[in-house]
């Protein structure tokens, strides 16, 4: 049976719907409820459930570990969120802005208590290796937000160490996601490696569409300010690639932006953006994006499994490397 | 073969001067050495290194499951001292005080992780067991910090509140660590649950022990300054008890006290010890807490174990009643 993507969701949404995380004390378990109910895109328990149903049917199984993912995803967003003191998530208040930044961390740290509660519906056969592999990669995620925050602080950084911290901090999640579906569905090793694989290629392509859409979205589709990574002079694909290529006047102009601490943000977002333009930032870009979804897709391609339930997984691939928010 | 408390603390403390969190990013990891290295009693991994004794000689198995258990403790430290604002721990900068809260939460969030890994150390037939018992410990813990953040803005709390709110925020971390001990021993569910009956008395008993030292120890033994929770209006038990105890103009001038702005801190502690001296909470305390050792002695002398053996866990326990600091 083919599991559509619209199906998978629904799913999710059931399973998240339904979680109980506890009632009392209030404050600890409010902003949990809150964060989970606000939505997001569920990309993480969708691509389980996917990879699950390359090799499986029976998606009751996957659903939980599934949802574990999305509890610990937003546990991580929650925590970004005070660290990087960010008043909004998906247009909503932050948990810290509502209530406080010490709920904020007490509900996180129980979040990611839950998501391993969660994750340990697994079966015993692979409880270990599913922790294990659970646990690696949240290490990683951590340390790649540890990686981003001190890239704000450094003068320079290169697009590899750029790429390298974006592989930890999003791209390793997408990763384990579709992992974790093929080791509940109980594929190959073979497959379960190209899935990882798959993930964090999709992953990195992702990170890096969000950068080009920070600057060259459509802010009513996107939910987010466009131009906020220029205005926090945040090293993303696009600037260390403008640095790397401006010269002369253009160079020196840059830098002035980035100096300044009279111009105002508008202007700010609207010079730089000049500049890239110029440099024709958003066409390298996009074809840095293209390379590694190109990559996850010959990942996709040399999974075994049949062909017309790969499709929806390449379906989903694509409409990431195609979307608009 | 008997473990002495001295030979488990050396153990104890081998086994965390060898752990090894990680390198880079230097900002993540080296907070939790720091953390780690600033020592403590290290009270928990030694009541499990004491608990599995009772059943076993093999200190290898124990080790590690402990050294998890002082790592989760660390990171609900680091944590815990954000949120209270608290600039020392064990007379050092905590980590928010010496980095930043932003490095805190997420060294805290990286121990939580590290605390799974080295409990996952356990055998396999018990390892969904004792991660599901970790689990629930690690929820309640966060629940007691709520409750506790949550009296500080209550105008009134029970003194069942109360000791229900130490039980979580301390007990049960002891607790767990014996029936730990007990569980990687291999021992019968009647010892498992004692084990942690036991500790869970003897917690509520020490954490009584520390309001009282916070307003009756010697300054120079305890290592943080005498009267902090009179100062910060804290709902301990000894407030509780004299809040419930004065009558007629000890009341009105106890809630003076407590609402004034304008005395200073060391006239505040001076004359709520008085009003405490003139209830004779000191004594009341006192009784309270002999009350939980006896109740944790009881469940020592139920459990089923070498006498010679139990005795350096009475042992242990007797110390931790009549401590100093």
């Amino acid at each position: 049976m083919i599991l559509t993507i619209d199906r998978a969701l629904k799913l999710i949404e059931k399973e998240i719907a339904a979680l109980d995380f506890g009632k009392e004390p209030k404050e600890l378990y409010d902003p949990i409820y809150y964060i989970m109910a606000i939505g997001g895109k569920r990309m993480r328990p969708l691509l389980a459930l996917l990879s699950h149903n390359l090799f499986s049917d029976k998606t009751e199984n996957i659903t939980k570990p599934a949802a574990a993912i999305e509890v610990f995803h937003n546990y991580t967003l929650v925590h970004d969120d005070i660290m990087d003191n960010a008043p909004l998530r998906r247009g909503n208040a932050t948990v810290h802005e509502k209530w406080s930044a010490n709920v904020a961390i007490l509900a996180g740290d129980v979040m990611q208590i839950k998501s391993t509660e969660l994750m340990m519906t697994v079966d015993d056969k692979i409880l270990r290796r599913t922790l294990e592999l659970f646990n690696s990669t949240a290490t990683e995620i951590c340390e790649g937000q540890q990686y981003d925050m001190d890239f704000e602080k450094r003068e320079k950084v290169t697009l590899e160490e750029y790429i390298e911290m974006i592989r930890m901090k999003t791209a390793v999640l997408l990763g384990f996601s579709l992992e974790l579906g093929g080791l509940v569905a109980g594929t190959s090793e073979k497959n379960i490696t190209l899935l990882r694989e798959f993930g964090v290629s999709m992953g990195i392509g992702f990170q890096l569409m969000d950068d080009l859409l920070d600057v060259y979205g459509d802010m009513s589709k996107f939910g987010k300010t466009v131009g906020g990574d220029i205005i926090a002079n945040k090293k993303t694909y696009l600037l260390i690639t403008a640095l790397q290529k401006a010269k002369g006047a253009e160079a020196k102009k840059l830098k002035e932006l980035l100096g300044s601490k009279t111009i105002g943000p508008l202007d700010k977002v609207k010079e730089v953006t000049e500049i890239y333009n110029k440099l024709e930032i958003k066409t390298f870009t996009e074809l840095k994006i293209n390379e590694y979804f190109d990559l996850a897709f010959k990942k996709l391609n040399k999974l075994d499994a049949p062909l017309h339930k790969k499709a929806v997984l390449k379906d989903f691939a694509n409409k990431l490397a195609q979307r608009e928010n």
